[in-house]
């Protein structure tokens, strides 16, 4: 099975690295560019499927993708 | 107008940064994981809607956010 794990930063936590593509975008004549956001996202395959998935999926971002302490998560499965 | 930008490896690229991912998992005791391959999301504001707005994000994509040699990109609008 196929998903899909997509991790951003929390909002009112700092994207330095969001900030810094904001000026680069404005460096190169992108104008009118309110607010960019960097985030990751996880594509992985496994051997489970159905909820045992689920489980695990969620497990892996809370031990290891996201630093829930800045961080949310979200899971696609499919 | 917010828009949702994917940066992911084209297929068969070497992913150094999943490998890693991967390797950790195991370690940390995931058994059955297939791959993992890591990619970017950017979540963009602009003050442009509509085609003109899509046409800038994809010209955004060609010259900052993407490296079209090793990587694909797909935008979401709304």
């Amino acid at each position: 099975m196929k998903a899909r794990i997509y991790v951003t930063l929390k909002e009112g936590v700092l994207d330095p690295q969001g900030q810094a593509i904001e000026g680069a975008l404005a460096a190169l004549g992108f104008a009118g560019i309110g607010s960019v956001r960097q985030g990751k996202v996880f594509d992985i395959e496994l051997e489970e499927t159905g909820e045992p998935a689920a489980e695990r999926l969620q497990s892996m971002c809370e031990t290891l993708l996201a630093n829930t302490v800045i961080e949310d998560y979200r899971i696609e499965m499919g």
